[in-house]
C-alpha cells in the first residue's frame, strides 16, 4: 500500500484508526489532534473516522476505553430540570462505572493517568473542553446570566469532577467497604446535593 | 548478629524498623500487623519502635511517606469547632499535601494504591482504623447521640475521604487549571460545606 493508498471499509479500518488516534493523542494531546490527522496517519478517508466513530470526542472515548460518550450524557444531564442536576450526574456517573468491565476501565484510566504524563496531559485537556466545558456552557446558558465569573465556573465544574473521581477511587480501587456497599439511591441522595452545590449554586 | 540479637540505637535502626514494618505491612495488612511483630522482623526492641516512631499508624504512615501523622491532625479538626469541622478538614489536608513534597508523595501514595493491591488493602484498612474511625467516633461522641446508624456514619466518612483524595487528583495528578489555581482560602469555603454536609449533618 502506497503511502497515500486509502484502506477499504472493514474490520481492520476499525482498528488501524484506533491504533493511530492513540498515537496521535499521545503525541500531540487532546486539542492539537484533528479527525483529519488521524485519518491521514490510518491511511483512511476521514469520513470514514466519522463514520466509525462519529467524532473526535468519541475516538478519545475509544481510546481511552471510556464505556460511554461522555458528551452525550452530560447532554442528557443538563438537559433535564436544573434542580436535579446533582443526582442525576451522580447516577449517570453510576450507569457508566459501576459494573466489573466499567471498574476495570476506571482503574486502567487511573493507572495510565498516575503513571503516564501525556496520558494525564490528553486526560485534563479531554475533560475541559468535553466534559467541564460542557456542563459550564450548558448552565450559563439555562441561567440565562453572566454572574458567575468563568474562572468561579471553571473551578465549580472541577470540583464536581474531582468529588466523582474520589468516588470511583473510594469504590473502585481502596473499595472502602460503606462506600462499596451504597446503593445508587444512597449515593445519589447523599453526593447529589454536593454537585448541585458546586453547579447550580443559586438553585 | 544471630537471630535473637538486639541492634543497639541509631541511624541503622531507624531503618532497619523502616524495612521491617514495609514488610510486615505489605504481607499481613495493616490491622494484623503488630509492632512487636515488626520489633521482632527488625531485631530491635519494641520499645526503640515506639521511640523512633510513636506507634504503628505513625510508622505506618512513615511507610507510606505520608507527610504528617494523620491521626493527630484528625484529632485538631475533630477537636474544633463542630460547625467548623468541614472547613478545618480541607485546610489541614491541604496543609499536609500542598508542597511539592507533598505532591509527589501524593503521586507516589495513589500509584501503589492502583497498581498494587497489597497497597490497597493497606491504604483501605489504614483509612478506616486510624482516619475515618477517629472521626467517626468522635463526632459520634460530641453529638452525645447514637442517632445515626453505624453504616450512615461510615458512608458519611467515606465520601468526606472520596472528596479529599478526589481534590487531590484534580490539584495534583490531572492538573485541572482552575482547580490548581484555586487558592486555599476559596477551596475551604467551597469544600467546607461538602465535608460539613457528610460528617456533621445535623449541625
Amino acid at each position: 500500500m502506497s503511502p497515500r493508498g486509502r484502506r477499504p471499509g472493514g474490520v481492520d479500518t476499525r482498528a488501524a484508526i484506533l491504533t493511530a488516534a492513540r498515537a496521535d493523542f499521545a503525541e500531540q494531546g487532546y486539542d492539537a489532534t484533528s479527525v483529519r490527522g488521524i485519518a491521514r496517519r490510518a491511511e483512511v478517508d476521514p469520513a470514514l473516522v466519522h463514520h466509525y466513530f462519529g467524532g473526535k470526542a468519541k475516538l478519545f472515548a475509544a481510546v481511552l476505553d471510556i464505556p460511554a460518550d461522555p458528551a452525550a450524557l452530560i447532554g442528557a444531564v443538563v438537559q433535564g430540570p436544573r434542580d436535579q442536576v446533582g443526582e442525576s450526574l451522580v447516577r449517570t456517573f453510576l450507569s457508566v462505572w459501576d459494573s466489573d468491565e466499567g471498574r476495570q476501565r476506571f482503574q486502567a484510566l487511573l493507572r495510565s493517568a498516575v503513571t503516564h504524563d501525556e496520558a494525564t496531559l490528553m486526560l485534563r485537556e479531554f475533560l475541559t473542553r468535553e466534559v467541564f466545558g460542557r456542563v459550564v456552557r450548558e448552565l450559563a446558558a439555562s441561567a440565562g446570566s453572566g454572574r458567575v465569573p468563568t474562572h468561579q465556573v471553571e473551578l465549580r465544574a472541577g470540583l464536581a469532577a474531582s468529588q466523582m473521581i474520589g468516588l470511583a477511587v473510594m469504590r473502585y480501587i481502596v473499595e472502602l467497604p460503606a462506600v462499596v456497599a451504597a446503593s445508587h439511591d444512597e449515593l445519589a441522595v447523599m453526593l447529589g446535593p454536593t454537585l448541585q452545590g458546586y453547579l447550580a449554586p443559586d438553585d
